[in-house]
């Protein structure tokens, strides 16, 4: 592909796999641990060897029943130590992951089944239902795999050809060798979050992946070291969670898996048991912990870092776990296509002697680039624009873990001159921190000029009385598109239009102003839990300005 | 090379290229700083796009000179901003960087200049009358490039062309593209120390020398954040300061180079002037440091962190860095043959609770292997010793940035079954810490058990009248080899051979104590600072013991 020197290095051949992320911690961190709140409702735990062990069952088992290179084999389970064995079980085989969403709609499921081909489904005994109600529209589906002992198995079922997790890796040998292969390999298959528009598949490498855990566990991004204790709140089904399932065994940190109690309570009691150092989820995740742990005056005894992204975090919230609970916030930007890890946000030395205020404006930032990544914004035009922290623009990037194109080809060739446009606008300030100012198609478009929801939606948040906010263009007479703010209130709270539409005064440029408010009761929300302004827009589509 | 998948990822296909490094740091981290302690006596300050302008004015410059890819192109230069631009304009441009050590006799640099086949030789000018020295004896070499300006050019000199490098980079332009090539392509040579026999090429590729950064940059390995400002006291010349000119751009750190002054004072004023936090070196450049500041009653203001590695880390000394200036170690191990890093020390959780002399002990090994690198240890026979801390044999490693061979294949098929030996013994214990106890080579056989010597060196050490010792077999008629120690008094110590020995009691098994005491004024130093343990057995290979 590339050429070659005359004169080439003498290093060890070997490829980047993903199974040795997993040897290397059942060797070197042998005694490292995987804590599991499990489905069963207990606590599970084990070390990474045991997980090596059980995985190698699983790539034993796979192959017995005819599941060969290339073959895509989905999961649909919460975070957890049997989703842990399938990540390495099926990739380290040569087979390829694909991570299912449960919040999705059962029609779309099987959509995306069928368009994966997947050959077999490995699930949590409690989406029982939601796969009974999928699998008779996916027909190449060989065998559906319920994540259980025996005795979780159903007295009957619909589901054609089910198999008992226990028993069938339990009947085959831990003896195994990962295989060797060209580390371009399909590992995992993940659809984006179809918050725009149809789901899209991105097909990582094990290359991609595996550069993907170097650069997201370094000091500047994730920093994961063997003294940590990670909890990924992200799912497993949402991008790999972040790709911590591969980061984490590299850093030989102990891991803990929250299973579906994602609830405020369940996840602060688990932190707290399991010392829990680190973790990393939506920002709405970090509604529920947060008020559960203001509500009843608890502290963090460990939890010290966490990382919110996926979409942007509200300053609010990062205020309130910076100053109330001492926990730092590592603001993140990613996306699917990016497997996700783009930048990171973080001071600099020299931002150290500035205010609180100052600093927090800098942490607010989705920050640098992770080395790997390169970023540019351009204009409509294409033409490059200056990293001044004020011009905005869209934003492309590049690099070794960013797709080049969509599973079978979907959208045609979507680079731009070797560069993936994120469908993001951003501004990039001279010190090279980059902040997202709105998705390309949320941005309002008001009189030729662009207006980004996110700051008007983070100035509603800011206002006590509000939880959720959601700003989008409604059609304009005279300015083409206007900006209407929905409005999700706190239980028990009241509010006027005037008096939020107040709040917003010296806080944005005039202009920006939204020129009405509607409450609402709840904002219509995707799989991974963003708001999905498509759905908003349409519900508006025919409302009318004040000022129209 | 290795099969692929009949379903391959599709992802970016994007070299891994040092070029890569030096664009990242100068893209996203433009106003980061590189200040370097000139030859030219001043202190010289610059960013790191400042660097990659001129690197790319270098590039071109080879160009010019007709250097094509693969060409070795030398370097003979203390740590500086001007072995930085050659660091990236050599082998970003695809060309090979052969740093030489300025402390081997002008046969030894003659030697190994005509055994990388070197065509030009970039140079600090104080290294001169160095270079005239075994200049005539490489007839190889094109030109001889000095590192400095017009008026740094001697009116008369004996080197065939000889070409000034301000002027040289000035006059070509800073318009360059690094060339995209396959990624194993040759980046740098670098050959060992020569401890042990006569220095032996490690040809590293552009692949290895980007995944060995991202892996010493990890919070296990160096930790290097964009928060750090990094001393590389470990000379350039010294397998790429263990790969800080790449993992320091790579985090956006700022970078000090202390120039050739390496005495403790200028160190230390250099440290507090600048706000290094990090620095790494071998244990000797360490002394005269921990000196100056005991002596003088001085206090570290920002210098927080040091990796030592290159030789053990004596006890003492790391309990004199960590109790008296609050200085964290960590002792790291690798090789030239693992461009370097294998190893990095460091506490688990479960240590965090320990006395201090419990976790000194676990600081005191060599640590964790770097995710990318596996290691184990194995008997004469090959057979792979169990992880129980007791149990010690050849220390064997594998991973993308460890050699399959040598350059030009000196000493034929250096691999067993694809792992390189590396000639070292060690323990590993049952959390994946390793500790080396020796070098294959200096190992003493006693009635068929082996006694390793760096322990018997760290109990002499930790004597207050003691500063430096090494321990060496002799023959003997009735075990084959006992232990000689030969010992450095410090300036103005007396000690008896008896109270040293007594020293030993209860610290070593009683069949571990060396036979006899010798004191000398010096022990014969490589140029890497390592004590020459061959020149030592030379010197005392008619030594009788008085137990013989
Ligand atoms: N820290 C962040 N701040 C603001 N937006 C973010 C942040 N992190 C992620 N995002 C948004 O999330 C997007 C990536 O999300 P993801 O790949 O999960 O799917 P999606 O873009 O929501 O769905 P689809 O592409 O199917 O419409 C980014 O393009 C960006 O718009
Ligand atoms: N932390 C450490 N503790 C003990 N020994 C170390 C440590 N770090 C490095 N070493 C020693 O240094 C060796 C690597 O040094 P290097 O590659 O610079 O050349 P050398 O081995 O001294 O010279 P040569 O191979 O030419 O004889 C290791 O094999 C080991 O013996
Ligand atoms: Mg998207
Ligand atoms: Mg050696």
């Amino acid at each position: 592909m590339y050429p070659q020197s005359p004169l080439m290095g003498q290093m060890m051949n070997q490829p980047l796999l993903v199974s040795s992320i997993l040897d290397f911690a059942a060797r070197h961190y042998a005694n490292s641990e995987i804590v599991s709140q499990r489905v069963e409702g207990d606590l599970h735990r084990y070390t990474f060897r045991d997980c090596q062990q059980r995985a190698k069952r699983l790539a034993n088992a796979l192959h017995g029943l005819g599941v060969r290179m290339g073959d895509r084999v989905a999961t649909l389970a919460w975070n957890g130590y049997r989703h842990m064995e399938a990540y390495y079980g099926v990739s380290g085989s040569g087979a390829v992951l694909h991570t299912l969403n449960p919040r999705l709609h059962p029609d779309q499921l099987a959509y995306i089944c069928n368009h994966a081909e997947d050959q077999y489904l490995l699930f949590d005994f409690c989406f029982l239902p939601l796969v009974e109600a999928f699998a008779p529209l996916c027909k190449g589906i060989k065998g559906f795999i319920l994540f259980g002992a025996a005795d979780r198995m159903p007295a009957e079922t619909k589901i054609p050809n089910l198999l008992c997790y226990e028993d069938l890796i339990n009947s085959h040998s831990p003896e195994y060798e990962w295989p060797l292969f060209d580390e371009n390999s399909a590992c995992t298959l993940c659809y984006t979050s179809g918050t725009t528009g149809n789901p899209k598949g991105a097909l990582y490498s094990h290359r991609s992946t595996v550069l993907h855990a170097y650069g997201s566990a370094m000091p500047n991004a994730l920093n994961v070291s063997s003294r940590d204790t990670v909890m990924p709140v992200v799912p497993m089904f949402h991008v790999n969670a972040w790709g911590l399932p591969y980061s984490v065994p590299l850093s030989g940190a102990k891991m803990v898996f929250p299973g579906p109690a994602l609830d405020g309570k369940s996840v602060y009691e688990l932190m707290e048991k399991e010392q829990v150092t680190f973790s990393a989820g939506v920002p709405t995740v970090w509604l529920g912990l947060i008020n559960h742990a203001l509500q009843n005056k608890l502290k963090f005894s460990s939890f010290r870092r966490t990382v919110i992204g996926g979409s942007a975090c509200p300053p609010a919230m990062m205020s309130t776990l910076i100053d109330e609970f001492d926990v730092e916030v590592i603001h993140a930007w990613g996306m699917t296509e990016m497997s996700p890890l783009g930048t990171a946000g973080g001071l600099l030395t020299k931002h150290l002697d500035m205010s609180k205020e100052e600093q927090r404006k800098i942490l607010q930032k989705q920050g640098h680039a992770i080395y790997g990544v390169d970023m540019k914004i351009a204009d409509d035009d294409g033409k490059e624009l200056p990293w001044d922290g004020v011009s905005y623009g869209h934003l492309l990037v590049k690099g070794p873990w960013i797709i080049s194109r969509y599973f079978k080809g979907e959208g045609g060739d979507v680079l731009e001159n070797g560069w993936f446009p994120t469908g993001d606008v951003a501004t990039i300030d001279p010190d090279g921190f980059m902040q997202i100012t709105d998705r390309s198609k949320d941005v309002i478009k008001s009189g030729g000029e662009w207006i980004g929801t996110i700051d008007l939606e983070n100035v509603a948040m800011s206002h006590p009385a509000v939880m959720q906010a959601a700003c989008i263009g409604v059609a304009h007479p005279k300015w083409d598109e206007r900006p209407l703010l929905v409005v999700v209130l706190r239980p028990g709270q009241d509010l006027k239009r005037e008096d939020l539409l107040a709040h917003f005064q010296g806080k944005v440029a005039k202009w920006w102003l939204p020129d009405d408010v509607v409450f609402a009761d709840a904002l219509p929300v995707g799989g991974t839990g963003k708001i999905q302004k498509n759905k908003l827009r349409e519900q508006y589509r025919d409302y009318r300005l004040p000022t129209a």
